[in-house]
């Protein structure tokens, strides 16, 4: 994935986090865009590892979103890129990506 | 800059320009939200380009967002890293950054 392509995951995934947290935690939305919306963008090693991390933010009942591309250019279609965690408390987010690399 | 940052940016600069269309053209952010929230990610070649098209976007009241980084990590303080335009008609976002090279 070129690195265009790959902002484009990140910036859908952040979008649709962001208007999940506006219906369900607005109080964290409006939080983290006074703050300055901090974003960090880590890694996992596998679909595997990133569908875990899903099933943990629902738990969790933090915001979340995971991106799937339509697979019109790069990549096959359907195709699952990112996820997407938050806006919430950084502590929340920390405890379920805190470990992982960046990006 | 490495590609988590340059998505950071890129994904800032789309909360930040969608922020903009929520108060001033609702109904562009609405229609980009529902049709898939399409994004592009292109390139200018110096920071004159990119300010002489923030200058073309605020002349034809376009959504827009310049992202300037703080420069705690990768790069010098208040680095101007990219511009968010739109949501709004494609057609008028592709007079601005139609001819521009995708990233």
């Amino acid at each position: 994935m070129g690195k265009g392509k790959l902002a484009v995951q990140v910036a859908h995934a952040a979008i649709s986090a962001s208007e999940e947290a506006r219906m369900r935690r607005p109080e964290w939305l409006q939080a983290w865009l006074c703050e300055g919306q901090a974003k960090v963008v880590v890694k996992v090693t596998d679909l595997g590892e990133l569908m875990k991390l899903k099933s943990e933010a629902a738990r969790q009942r933090l915001p979340h979103s995971l991106v799937t591309d339509r697979g019109l250019t790069q990549l096959p279609p359907n195709t699952t890129t990112c996820l997407g965690i938050g806006p919430a408390p950084s502590v929340d987010i920390d405890e379920l990506t805190g470990a992982l690399q960046l990006l």
